[in-house]
């Protein structure tokens, strides 16, 4: 049986092992990221920072991802949970749909894990002119995605913009109109506007 | 009669001594300091800059603001002529209320020279933690303010959560489906909406 110091030292070769695979380097260079674009916002976070938060040379960084803007949007990638959440509840009864798009959109907000992403992601993609354009790019990209269920496209931007709106109210501005509203309540309020844009004739 | 040149330097003379006046100083800080934090976000934007950009000494810009969060504060207030504009929507006829504050918000996007200063204003204030702090301060001393003719603040706040993720898809996202509407369709489309929060009993 291995004694204490033994496994200690094996956790930091099989650590130090895995941090040279690529796989597992860009994984702790994108959580890295993600970290320095939410505390800093866009253009504040430098390249030379998360590499040395990693450990690893800038030069690798740049080699995965060309460029800052290129990280970027590798960071929004990691959104894809969050998407395939929304999509989720696009799919089921007509009946429920606006209520179920505000729930599910708002307890994304209110997850730690995901609500920091997106907090983070809002304010750094928000932050600067051409972190905007990179999330733009993004956006329209999954928008226009063959598999969104979506057959009413403006609608659907128009709830996504109201529940947007609502979220930056609530959860980066926090008014606090907002903020003392338990959320059915905010969801009782709001639901119907989004099933409305959902449900619309264009 | 005074030479040309005798003139320029006259001119020149009282540009050097207005600059050396508090309130044009200020004035021309304020000017320096949106611009600056527009074109660059809120983090990236130094004291030290702004004072190089107008040509006086930091430590003037200290004495007048205290430090970077309260020039930001300071450029804020720039917005007034928005609040204006914003609050005597509210006042008139209550059948068109929904429409007459979705126009005026949204023409106010519209118009280059608020346009820009909401534009730069929302990219800084969500672009960092601390300047979302002063953004939050600031809204809140709005509208609890006394003069506001606003009877039902929750109301309000989601009206114009609403009407502000609408115009950051629209006017800094660029979202296809909504930049390719025109200004008029875009208000009937979303008026209803905001009438409703509007008129809403809390």
């Amino acid at each position: 049986m291995a004694r204490p110091t033994d496994v200690t030292a094996r956790r930091s070769r099989r650590a130090r092992g895995r941090r040279s695979g690529g796989q597992s380097s860009r994984s702790a260079i994108l959580t890295a990221a993600r970290a320095r674009f939410a505390r800093h916002g866009y253009e504040a976070t430098t390249i030379r920072a998360i590499a040395a938060d990693v450990g690893v040379d800038p030069s690798l960084i740049m080699q995965f991802y060309g460029n800052k803007d290129g990280l970027f949007a590798a960071v929004l990638d990691q959104l894809a949970d969050v998407s395939k959440a929304i999509l989720a509840s696009l799919t089921g009864p007509q009946r429920d749909l606006g209520a179920r798009l505000t729930r599910t959109y708002l307890e994304l907000w209110e997850r730690p894990d995901t609500g920091d992403t997106l907090r983070s992601l809002v304010r750094a993609a928000l932050g600067s002119p051409s972190a905007t354009a990179t999330f733009q790019t993004y956006l329209t990209g999954r928008l226009t995605a063959s598999d969104l269920p979506v057959p009413k496209r403006l609608g659907y931007v128009l709830a996504v913009s109201h529940l947007f709106g609502t979220a930056v109210g609530r959860y980066i501005v926090h008014a606090p109109a907002l903020t003392k509203l338990p959320l059915d309540e905010l969801v009782r309020l709001i639901s119907p506007a989004v099933d409305t844009y959902l449900k619309m004739n264009e």
